[in-house]
């Protein structure tokens, strides 16, 4: 893989800068266009070999990008400065699987038998979508993407298992299909979607409350078309209740040094 | 190009032949698979070179795979014994645009100033389609896929004109998603859909009424999907008025001897 070129690097490495000294706090869509963002989990290492195989097994829903060495807090493949522990803007905490806080840093909670997994985030096919013109609704409103969960279960591995969460962006069915067509090209980005449409048939209850992050208006003549989203494995680890896991906070990602067009294919 | 191996290369052959000799009229939907057909337009040179030009502007309706030397009825590049007065199983005839008579075969209506154009059809995906388990609905029913006139201007060129014909298949929207991915990959047989959900945004009243072909059911929680179709030049061709012109009957197509993977892509 090949590293961001250099004003783009300039970009990542400044946000990432601004991150690690919370001077940005906020969602990171639409920042460092180009660069690929990921979502993070962070496990002991006892825990870590069973969420590998999970990721493994839900490809789709958890693409992984990037695995640190046991008690290694950087992760150079995705960046040579990547501290795992400060270049998250938020970071949740989990006990047993349940929410305890929210934290701008995990230096204190930082242990010598954590794992941290890096996941492919589809913001890393926002900027091809708004390149090809169809910008997503969440960046044109300057908000969250919209996520839900779904009824769509995921394959379970060892004590992970929960249903897939979604991101959800509209669009008139004539730009969901070139939407589609563009996504597949980024199948370490979730890639082409799950579903459109009708809601309730993957377990929607209400477009206009999201699970996670903030509703969109949905203009007249459009669908709402159903990504596979990175938060699919904290639905995953509320259910396997880990003594301790940390994650990044929804939309509010690991901005990294790799393009994002370093994972698309075709 | 490469031609049909051997096995395909005989069902296309006596195919043709049962055609030829009248044996077979109904439509050609399923038959014959792995072997690319086509839509047919015939037209006197001083018309061709316009619809040549309508083809250019409008080639997802129209993607040209083969065009006659002027008064030649063969059509080598499609397969070696192709006669374009017989091959086919229902020829439509048209004076000054309007339908007079549909024939199976039109040897006494050959002019030497006549130039046959071919089109490549999206049955062309359908075999791609069921091999994915998308078999489309008129397969499984065994009758002719449903055609609509839309709303959706065709670019003019000279005297041609028109709106879009689409042909509809129904699926789930998982489903839809899948066949949106592999109808990409045959921009020679119309590729990618153009619509899908609301058949009233493209000016269809009614799906259980298609203009040609025949009804399909559209089960719970299916949606139509939209697919430009050859039979929009016959449009063109009731709009231009040329004082003859000979197509094939919706449906009933030129088996040719290309492999519909020939011309797709990735």
């Amino acid at each position: 893989m090949k590293a961001a070129q250099s004003p783009l690097l300039q970009q990542t490495h400044g946000l990432r800068q601004a991150i690690r000294r919370k001077a940005h706090t906020g969602v990171t869509s639409g920042l460092a266009q180009g660069a690929m963002q990921g979502n993070v989990v962070i496990l002991t290492a006892d825990w870590a070999s069973e969420f590998l195989l999970y990721c493994q097994k839900n490809p789709v829903a958890c693409p992984l990008i990037g695995v640190s060495e046991v008690g290694n807090f950087t992760m150079p493949e995705l960046g040579h400065d990547i501290d795992m522990r400060h270049d998250v803007p938020e970071y949740y905490v989990y006990h047993n699987g349940e929410k305890v806080e929210s934290r701008s840093d995990i230096e204190a909670l930082w242990q010598d038998d954590m794992v941290a997994f890096v996941l492919g985030c589809s913001f890393s096919f926002e900027l091809a979508l708004t390149q090809a013109g169809l910008t997503p609704r969440n960046i044109e409103e300057d908000v969250n993407v919209s996520m839900f969960e779904t009824n769509i279960a995921t394959v379970p591995a060892g004590r992970f298992f929960g249903n897939t969460v979604v991101t959800m962006r509209p669009y008139v069915p004539k730009d969901a299909i070139r939407a589609i067509q563009i996504t597949t090209r980024f199948p370490k980005a979730h890639g082409a979607p799950l579903h459109f449409g009708t809601p309730d048939a993957i377990g929607i209850q209400d477009l206009n409350n999201p699970d996670y992050g903030d509703a969109v208006t949905i203009k007249n003549g459009e669908v709402p078309v159903f990504w596979a989203c990175g938060v699919t494995p904290q639905v995953a680890i509320r259910n396997a209740k880990p003594p301790i896991c940390i994650t990044h906070a929804p939309g509010k990602m690991l901005v990294t040094d790799l393009l994002d067009t370093d994972l698309s294919v075709m």
